[in-house]
């Protein structure tokens, strides 16, 4: 029945540390035991010495003489050092030299003091995420005689969004489908209590369980057919500090057939929305708030009515606010149905051109969600000018781990070290702390209503994504959320380790795997950051022209002599959305970095790129580069047929195939139709159909 | 409930000549008066005569001394000229001189003597169609005081083929759902009746009731589930003179659950169908035969057991030659998983080259149904060579009504042009009798088991057939299977006048639209017979590179130099597989017609047509041309406002507003996709984007 594997926390039995042997139990005071999430750490500690020693921990109230793990909440914990440096209050001006000292929240302390092991916390978070950094220690046979170890994470929100439909499936769903729901019903088990573990593991502290097209019975999620259901998987997650969020449909009072508007600016519909807030979060006991995709591909909002999106989402906001509660509005705006032959219409301008006008106008419950690039999750992409632009708005960096444009999960594409471009992208918004790292933990504006949310990965199959290395971006997600300065390269090893044990040439082939993974395909897809050279719709395998002449404003503009969009002042202006530093860079061909080239200019294929290479050239050579360098991997990881168990091996294994047949696939589309439409030859004669 | 209209048999009240005042009855002998497709002509005539004269007709036994319609059935009518001149027995080698008289079937003759109209029938199916022809005459007001027609279908079979699904989906359909099947229940009921008046009343004689595509519930449409029902059904087509058909799943005996193959050599298949086809023939009474897809497009057949298709056909056709059935076997055989990159593989020869070798080897009761292009349907393909490549085997040809690639019933496109130029090609099998129809007709072999299937283009939309004006392919088909001989235009203006009546501007507007419609439609579309730049798997709006780097074997090979699929002698050798005479034409580039120059050559952009233009401005001449010759359409349709009923005008209109934007989407993307590729622009200097 519970068909699903540990992913991440199997827990396998390893050789136990001197220090390690002598910890006989875990201590913690009578009220802190009768905390849900410190409940959840003491198990964990229990299941992972159980699994990694093959011994019980006893757990007691205070300490004896024997040598524990001492479990504590400390509200001022951890040190100073830790402390949130200058923290500007959200109604502050930037740069405002008024700064408050205050505790960081969900931070904790790790430290081995005569023996025993200390895990504090600032509060019951803290100590759970303690609680899993230490058993990822023990994991990965760390020393833990010095333990010394301070954290607090640097991302308030660490999200997962996830595209559930109620009906079972998931859009964008690589991996089965949802385990939240079965035909229209909410499903709460095993498995709920498995993923929450996962989750908390990697510090993921908010969950939205659905799909933010909220379509059908989806709507129906705030009323009593599903209360009893949603509470109860709140519940469950709640004992891992998550918090519970939902995606909401902004048409539900119209929907649910109670009134004949939305209109936020109503009456009616506000008095209605602070009703049923009421209803939902006295139902939901671990309610954090909601979701919302408005006015957007088709869904429901306050344009419909001659609003803006300040006035939808405030009015949601206000409903909310008395239960604490937060909305999140997304900010993937834009017309949709675009005419293939306007090219003025820009949809890279949309989500700014929408939005920047709006900034200090959302009330301080509201989080603007922004995907990190202008257009759609493409292999590349540059980042969204609404970081940086803003300057008045919480914001939060919306990320994609479901693979919808990098291989669905049948490719290897391991995403963290794109994210981590991303987050250390200088927006120039100010001197000191401008990246969008800085933006979206609250650095740069001093706000707490921020982080990030990742559009999740997971599905009802046995090994949670599709491809077992898929999980490395679940994982990554978190952990890079939770600390942004880790490198990719260590969060992968990390994975590694913890999902395929410590062998040394398994670390080395997979990391070098995950570590080649983006490049390789972003060799194979679309060249030089143009984007959207998929099958339209299931967005996967190549298709040159399939969104060229159709709606959805995402072209290439290819010709014999040239291809790319023009969004320097001269087309789009598109590139002046920028501060002036990257203006600078982005609107000149001469300045632009080649890989996001064609993304702002229309360029002849006989260009040559700061690589020295024509962009014809450029085209070949990444798309037999691509090609080579998953030959490379696959036979690397042939390699380790004796070092993995038969199952997760074979089941890689037939990934690895197709995607090697697949990547083959993209080099000769991709080459075939520019040499076709150019007649230039490659200049090493490879073959070209 | 019934919601269904008339179509082409309103019977609107019109005015009644002098000599058919004075037609006060019917007079059929008491013998003739059990006959059930009898009983129907004498209903066909007196719901004529109610409708367009407001009249009953009395029905007697006897000549009174009023003047009547007086049906009879003759063996050895019609008269001695419309017997079968030479008519060479299938056994005979092509060009005996021995040849027999014999009568001809279902025909009919026409007259009037002293005052009554004489209907003759040489069999029930005969009267039928001679009531039928009678009527037409009176709703078209033709005189009929001198009246004298006789006539005999030409085809043998004249068959409908619905591809309609048990779920009540229709594969390729566009004129709604199934009204032969709801929820994998049949359907019988007042609408089986009028689909049967409609059918016989344009001289269909034979109809398969479901898809070729023989999957789930539809496997068990040959068990006892579901005989009852397709009973009552195949009753009401008898009583139309409608032999019933359905399609068979190749791999019943397996997919049923009773054996463990379906190797038509294994005694034990040939035994299960021997026993089962018992079972169905005396559980279906007026059961025709099967139709059979195999090893097609993933369905089973014969191939898996290493069997041929002749080895297959036989044995199903052993087991329903004791009830008189007939196994009519699909050539749309082809590889549908061609790698795009192979260019020596050709799917245009796959049928020719999977069956070629068989001939000869079928039963006499098989049938091969082959369609009468090598590809699929295309809104231009040169005849199959199948046709006059089998001298030794019974074919039917094979069109399509349902307007999968010519406009989905959404444009406007007569087929009947088009079909006719098919049925007059010559072949060059012999001197004489060589064209499509002659084969098809039986003309060629002696034949008797051929004839002509079109894929059917109706559902339950009100109107039948979604667009009004596509009753026009539908009504088409029959008559031209009937009477080859007929003109398009006389079968446009016989249904318009039919279904719109006699008014001379909507005749004159409506004919001129269904004339121009395949040229105007083939002028927007793919050029010069390429074909296939549709969207994939919808075939609806224009995609230029849509199929062109994905299996199915439907490539244009269009470079920035030329475009066109090398089929000569040089290329993959298709041209030659046509007799000698065309062979010399098709498989040299200056004797191929232009309209088919692509289909059979790789030609540079600058090569000049016979036409003189080059090319390019061909493509570009055409597709502006396409779109004036919709607006012209459009604009001359809207002059008949208040001439049409409300009802059909505004149907019709909308569908036209639709085909006047969707053409400029057609217009626009070829010509810019050709443009861009080509570089070489408008002679005259249009918008091309």
């Amino acid at each position: 029945m519970n068909n699903f594997e540990a992913a991440w926390l199997r827990y396998e039995k390893t050789k136990e540390s001197e220090s390690v042997a002598k910890l006989s139990g875990i201590v913690c005071d009578k009220k802190l035991q009768g905390n849900q999430i410190v409940q959840s750490a003491i198990r964990e500690l229990q299941e992972g010495f159980r699994g990694l020693f093959g011994r019980e921990l006893a757990v007691a109230e205070s300490c004896c003489e024997n040598r524990s793990i001492i479990l504590s909440v400390d509200p001022l914990c951890p040190a100073e050092s830790l402390q949130t440096a200058e923290v500007s209050p959200k109604t502050e001006p930037i740069g405002n030299s008024q700064t408050k000292k205050e505790s960081r929240k969900e931070s904790y302390r790790l430290s081995m003091q005569n023996g025993n092991v200390h895990i504090t916390g600032s509060d019951a978070n803290g100590l759970l995420y303690g609680t899993f950094s230490f058993l990822r220690k023990l994991t990965l046979q760390e020393d833990i005689q010095n333990l010394q170890e301070e954290k607090a994470p640097v991302m308030p929100l660490r999200m997962l969004n996830h595209w559930d439909n109620m009906d079972g499936s998931i859009e964008r769903g690589y991996s089965g489908d949802s385990f939240f729901f079965v035909k229209n019903e909410v499903v709460v088990d095993e498995r709920t209590r498995m993923y929450a573990r996962l989750a908390a593991s990697v510090g993921i502290n908010a969950v939205v369980i659905n799909n933010v097209n909220v379509k059908e019975m989806a709507t129906y999620m705030i009323t009593e057919k599903y209360f009893g259901k949603l509470d109860d998987m709140a519940e469950i997650f709640g004992e891992y500090g998550i918090k519970f969020y939902m995606s909401l449909n902004y048409a539900a009072p119209v929907e649910l057939g109670e009134l004949d508007t939305a209109d936020p600016l109503d009456e009616n519909v506000s008095n209605w929305w602070h009703e049923k807030m009421h209803e939902v979060f006295s139902r939901i006991q671990n309610l954090g708030g909601f979701l919302i995709k408005a006015d957007s591909e088709g869904r429901p909002g306050p344009f419909t009515y001659g609003r803006t999106h300040a006035d939808g989402a405030n009015m949601l906001a206000d409903a909310v606010a008395p239960y604490g509660g937060k909305i999140i509005w997304r900010c993937f705006v834009y017309n949709c149905k675009q005419d293939w032959r306007d090219l003025k219409t820009d949809r890279a301008r949309s989500g700014y051109d929408n939005f920047i006008h709006l900034d200090g106008q959302f009330a301080e419950n509201v989080i603007l969600q922004v995907k990190n690039g202008p257009m759609d999750f493409q292999v590349r992409e540059p980042v969204h000018p609404l970081f940086g632009g803003m300057t008045k708005t919480n914001e939060m960096l919306e990320v994609q781990i479901a693979q919808e444009y990098t291989g669905q999960q049948r490719h290897v594409c391991y995403l963290i070290p794109m994210f981590k471009e991303i987050l250390k992208f200088k927006t120039y918004v100010n001197q000191d702390a401008d990246t969008v790292c800085d933006i979206v933990s609250g650095k740069t504006f001093g706000q707490t209503n921020c982080g990030m949310a990742a559009v999740a990965n997971t599905g009802n199959d046995e090994n949670w994504t599709g491809h077992d290395l898929a999980a490395a971006n679940f994982y990554g997600f978190g952990r890079l959320s939770f600390e942004p300065d880790l490198s990719a390269e260590e969060i992968a090893k990390e994975w590694i380790a913890m999902t395929f044990g410590q062998d040394e040439k398994v670390m080395q082939v997979l990391s070098k795997i995950l570590m080649n993974s983006w490049p390789a395909y972003e060799n194979y897809n679309a060249p030089l950051g143009i984007g959207w050279m998929v099958n339209p719709s299931y967005h996967y395998g190549p298709n040159v022209d399939g969104y060229e002449y159709d709606r959805w404003g995402t072209y290439h503009r290819a010709d014999h002599l040239g291809i790319g969009v023009d969004r320097s002042h001269h087309g789009t202006g598109y590139a002046t959305l920028y501060h002036e530093e990257n203006a600078a860079i982005y609107d000149d061909p001469a300045k632009c970095p080649d890989e996001l080239l064609l993304f702002f200019h229309h360029m002849p294929y006989t260009h040559v790129l700061r690589s020295g290479k024509t962009i014809i050239q450029h085209i070949y050579d990444t798309h037999f580069k691509g090609v080579e360098m998953v030959d490379e991997m696959v036979e690397d990881f042939l390699t380790l047929e004796d070092k993995l168990d038969a199952k997760r091996f074979n089941r890689m294994k037939e990934r690895f195939f197709h995607q090697k047949e697949h990547a083959r696939e993209w080099r000769d589309q991709i080459n075939s139709y520019f040499y076709r439409k150019t007649g230039i030859p490659d200049e090493k004669g490879r073959e070209i159909f």
